[in-house]
This record gives structure tokens, C-alpha cells and sequence, in this order.
């Protein structure tokens, strides 16, 4: 069977700053400059979530970009589009809302989503990679390689 | 003596909710949906500028784009990047955050520096267009038109 | 009061060939070459729909993005997406569903959903432009500038 | 010696449904919903074609643009564009025509063509990668990885 | 009959510098910067030539794309092209090569190419926009609007 | 901890042409074609910067986007930017300015910077691709891989 990789693209758009609970006012000051402006600022990220999979002989697909477009509804655009990741994102109260963590949080989301969703639906599609766009300047790539995890 | 258009075009990060003071909470519910988030959500706003001028048969241009950028650059990136548009502008504490007011916010800062700084460098040019991209959906153009004005 | 122009962009994909039943299928074949592949090819086609009119010094807006997103969505998303233009689409029977003519046919379609569904909701936006992309090529513009009309 | 990877990008108008001969209707309207109109719809596909080689220490190049731009023409755009895919293209009479599946056609058309047409023109460039926007939500990545295949 | 606005996009790659004959080397270097560097810089010059039209009730063009093309191809691929535009276009040994002059030149050949290719193919296609965006923060355009010439 | 890949985006103008010392003008003519124009052409050069580390718990970043912004203008946007190539940059004396070549003169260049001025800013960053669009159809990628290196 053959492997391939598929990639949706959803944007959102949400207010933050970047703000270290492990750091002084002017070691954050120093650090974020004007990203730590304690009004917040704001972005329209757009994200990018791979799948690698098998492409099913009958389907001719590895997933069905219509289930994979619901799951991306539910992880990324209801709890992040229209926010302010640092005040209705649980996750960014203990950890700054830098890109690359927002992108370990859309990874682990999608994931969520994706076990318990997708159960079934098909044997082998994987989450492979989440790409997010900050700015057309910046932009992050998470695989899920993570040290601490116990695979 | 030849008419041309030139386009200058910058980028900047804001956070910002949609809320009218002359409104009800519910009407502003009602109205603005998602928009009227109270902790803010935000955008990167592409803004293109464009004026109007005579070619100058010296130098070949309508204006200097070095001269333009630096304008740019005080009317819009220093007032408004990485800002709260609702909380660190003045401007938006009568006005709701639009992206329909935030061009005429911009094309009133840009004629100001305009005529300030740019005075005698060009007999010709002045400011034609201020167009905003708040999302890659949604846009805005203004050209000054505003009857209110005593031109 | 200010006047201002807003833009609001969907993107459908469709197929279609170009025929007229005015000519030949020789005359056919070489005016339109392989864009006459009886077998149909297809697009996608982007949409730039913009409306002209005053902003409402209450809510800071022209017409809400939301209404002119649902319109869009009635007037263009639902007849033409995923469609084929010259078997699906009424109006294209007796056309060459060229990209000018389908700028006529969204022109007409948003201004029937526009006069019956937004009346009332704005005494001053009116459909200004019509913009195509029917390949990142190949766009056309249509103001609904027509001398048949008796305007 | 330095390895490289060069990439040239292409683009093509096709018409195509998605439709398994290996399922009933019932089972296809169900599971390609709109994609599965008989009437067909349309794209503007985007090909990305990369290769991977040792940089020629004489020229400075993998490969020489121009041949991979006409191993394109001969391979992608000749066979596909202005196309039906279901139709004109027997590939995909015995399998849908999925963005999956177009991938690994263009990638075994291209290695056709590249194993007969630039034989000896480089020892070292081979095909790695065909990627596919569908459209600019829907892409897909193919490396050649065949569990199928004797490697 | 029904007035429409076609657009046909073409990119080309350039040499060149900023330089007056009618500045001394010290206003040269004050006035275009880095863009005065005697060894050249370069663009990827992107172009966008817009025609104004009927639609023709027959063929349900302006114009044929295909011959918009080609004198796109004669009128400014084949001088630009892979060039040096100081020294290699005949134009800029008299006037600095800045893009609003890069834009009256191609105004000055697609006009002089469409009298006389397609003379008699429309009667109402005319020339409307030249559009040249030389990097993807600095554009021009030009309408033809010359104050010396007799229209 | 958490391993991620920050990508920073900058564009430079440059004009070069391809030219090899190891081959005749004949040859040239025939490998390079157009791009072998002794006067030059140019491009809007577009170069994608990635780095590869541990997400660092206190700040959650790779490394700061500030610095890696400040190591590009060093690295890339000094000897590039408004350059000739060819005349203005030593590396291109011996070997032709292919954009192959360019992207493994940006990888030593970003690499020499990287290691001197964030030497002790971070255990972790480090430099895993470069990546130049030289138009947007034509690209190159380079992860550091030589045989003739000792790593």
C-alpha cells in the first residue's frame, strides 16, 4: 500500500501576549519587548495539520478531508478563534502563548480529537505535523517529538 | 506630465474587540457575534497605501518610497503594532475598532505626517487610497470620501 | 458621513468548457482551443465581492461582514460550488460561461439576495464590484456597467 | 559533494468527480458528498515537483531547470491540463481520482520521463517529492513510498 | 451591451539600477540609496495588464485571453525578460529605470503591439491599467493619464 | 523537552547571472540560456531560515525570533541585499551564483553568525534548513548535507 501525507489549512484569529510566569517584569520586558504589551496584540495564525497515512485501495483517500476539517473545528477553531489565548486557553495560564506552544497544544488537541472521533474510521492515518503561521514572517513546525513523553 | 499610482505596503499586529458605547451589551452581543469577545481577540492587518502624483521627469519617481516607508512608519506601525487598538489608541475610545474606522483612523495620521514632513519634497503627490486586509477574507478601501468635510 | 468600500472573498470550485451555440464547432474549436474540451476542465474560482456605502456612525460599519458573508454564501456558494457552470446553472445555457459572463451572472445573483434579504438593514450599501480570479492569471472586473439596462 | 533539493511549480485547470467504482451510489454520494456530483467540478491544481541531488561542482546545479520544466510539460501539463481526469485520463477509470491518487500518477509519470528523457544528463538528481494543492485548504505530499513496490 | 475589465497577469526577471543623467553621483546616491549601486540589483517585476471592454454577445469575451497573452509576450516578456533594463532597453539611457516609468514604458508597448496586432479582432477592447509590483511591498500603477499628449 | 522548528521568512533584490569559469562561452550559452545575459538580471530573492531546538520550559521558545531576525540581516541582508551577486560577493567568484550555491553560501554565512553571537544564548538551536525562492516557481532547499565536510 502506498504512504502519503495530507494537509488541511483553517485560520483563526486571537489576542496574547508573551508573558513569563518564571520571569521578573524586566527580565519579560527584556526578553518579549513589544510582545509582552500587557493590552495584549494579536494575530490571525493560520495552521497547517499533516496526516500521514495509508491511502485506502477503495476510497482512494487516507482520510477524508471532510472528517478532518471537523476535527480541526472542534481542536483548533472553537477554542481558539475569536480569543485571547492567555485569558479562555487553560493551557497558556501556566505556560507563555509563544507560537511553539501553540503548536504542542494544537498537536495534543488534535490528537484528543482524533482518538476519540476518527476511532475506526481508519486504521492508519497518524497526525504528522502541525505547521503554524504567527506572521507571513514567523512560523513554527511541531512533529510531536517530545523528550519527556513515554512513547 | 504623467499621472501614476504607487503602493507602499506595510503589516502590523493588534488586538482589539468590536463594542459600540452607543450600544446595549445585547445589541452589541447581537451585532458584532464572536467580535464582541470583552478579552479581545486580534489580527495581522496588511495595509496598503497609495498616492497620487506626477512623475518628477528628474528623478523618474512620484515620490520617494524611502520617504513613504518612514511616513508609514510613524502614521501606522508606531501608533498601532503590537497595540490594543481599544485601549492604547485614542481614537478608538469614541469609535468601535472597525476596520472600516481604522482606515479612515490611518489615512487621517498619514495625511497629518503627510503635510508635516513631506512638505516641499513633492508639489504633487498626495494620499489616494488607504486599503486594509484585517483577515485574507475581509478588506477595506478609503478614499477620503466624507461628506462631513468641508473640502 | 464617510464613505467606504468593503470586500468580502469566497472561492468556489467549479467545472465548465467554453462553447457558444452561436458558432460553429470549427469557429468553436479555434477561438476557444482546449478550453472547448467537450469533456469540461474546471477551476478554482475566486471571488472579490465589493459594497460601496456609508459608515454607520452607530456600529462603525458599512453592512455587517456576517450578512454580506450569508449573502455570498446564497448567491454565489450555492449555485456554483462544486457545480458544473454549463449543465447546472440555468443562465449558462445560453452563454459561453466565460469569466465575464459569470461576473454578470454573481453581479445579478448578489444583487436579488441583496435587495430581498438586506432591505432595510442599510439605506446605503449597494453592490460597487464584481472581481473574478479564474486563475491566479487570468481575473475580470465587472461594476454592472451595461447599456442595455435602463438604469 | 553538497546535496540539494530543487523544486519547480506548475499549475493546471481540470475538471474530475470523485466516484469508486468498488462502491455503490448509496456508499459514494455518502462518503465524497458534493465531490461526487455526476456533473463533475473543477480545479486549478498546483504541482510542486522536487529533486534531489548532488550540486554539479561545473554548473552549480542539481539539475538543469529547464530540463525539469520540460519533464513537467511532457508528464503533468501535456497529459493533464484541460483535462477531465475521469474521462481523458485512463489511469483513473480503474481508481478515483483523488488528490492522493493524482499524486502518485504525476510521480510515476515523471519518473517515466525522467528515467527515459535525462538519462545520462545527471548521475545523481532523482525525484523526491510531489506535492498537490487541490485547492489552497487541500494539499497532498507523495514521496514514492510503496509497500507494494519491490525497491 | 455590457462593459468589463480583464486582467492578465505575467512576471518577468530584471537587472538595473536608479540613476539620474540629470542628478550629479552625489544626488544619485542621496536620492535612490542602495538602489544606486553601480553593479545593479534586480527584481522579480510582476504585471498586471488590464483591458476595458464590451462583452461581445457571441463569444462572451472582451478579448481572447490567448491574444492578451501574446502581446503581453511580444510587448513585454521579449524586451524585459532575463535583462538588464539600463542597458539592455533602449527607454531607460534617457530616464531612470524607477517602476513608475517601467510601467509608461510597457503602457507605451502594449498600446503600440495591440494597434497592431489586433486591430480589427475587437472594436471596443482598450487598454485600461498597467500594474507593476517590484517587490511585494512597492507597486505602481498607471492609467495612461499624460498631461503632454494631445489625446 | 519538547523539540520544535521555528522558520523566519526574509527577502532580499539581487542581480547575477549564470556563469561558469570551468566552461566556454559556448557551453555557458548552452547550459544557462537566457540566465547567462552578461548584462545581468535579477531577482526579489526569498529565503526561508529554520532552526531546529528544545522548547525552553521558562520561555517557551526555540530561540528568540528577535535574535534569529538580527543573525538574518547579518548573514543575508548585508551581503545581498541591492547586490550583484557575482561582483559583489566573493563566494561567487569561483562558483556559479545558482541559487543551489546561493542557499549553501546562506547556510555558512547564518552559520558563522550563529555560532559567534548566540554562542551561550541557547544549548540547544541549531541551523537544520535554508530554503530560497528564486521566483515563485523555481526553489531550492539545503540542510547542511556535504560529503566532503567531516562533521
Amino acid at each position: 500500500m502506498v504512504t502519503s501525507y495530507i494537509t488541511r489549512t483553517a485560520s483563526f484569529s486571537a489576542a496574547h501576549r508573551l508573558h513569563s510566569t518564571h520571569l521578573t517584569e524586566e527580565e519579560n520586558a527584556a526578553i518579549y519587548g513589544k510582545c509582552n504589551n500587557p493590552h495584549f496584540h494579536g494575530h490571525n495564525y493560520k495552521v497547517e495539520i499533516t496526516v500521514k497515512g495509508k491511502i485506502d485501495p477503495i476510497t482512494g483517500m487516507v482520510m477524508n478531508m471532510v472528517d478532518l476539517k471537523a476535527c480541526i473545528e472542534l481542536a483548533v477553531m472553537d477554542p481558539l478563534d475569536h480569543r485571547n489565548l492567555d485569558i479562555d486557553v487553560e493551557f497558556f495560564k501556566s505556560v507563555p502563548s509563544t507560537v511553539e506552544n501553540l503548536a504542542v497544544f494544537i498537536w495534543n488537541n488534535i490528537n484528543h480529537h482524533f482518538q476519540k472521533d476518527h476511532a475506526g474510521k481508519s486504521n492508519t492515518a497518524k497526525l504528522y505535523k502541525v505547521k503554524i503561521y504567527e506572521t507571513e514572517h514567523n512560523s513554527v513546525e511541531y512533529f510531536g517529538e517530545d523528550d519527556d513523553v513515554i512513547n
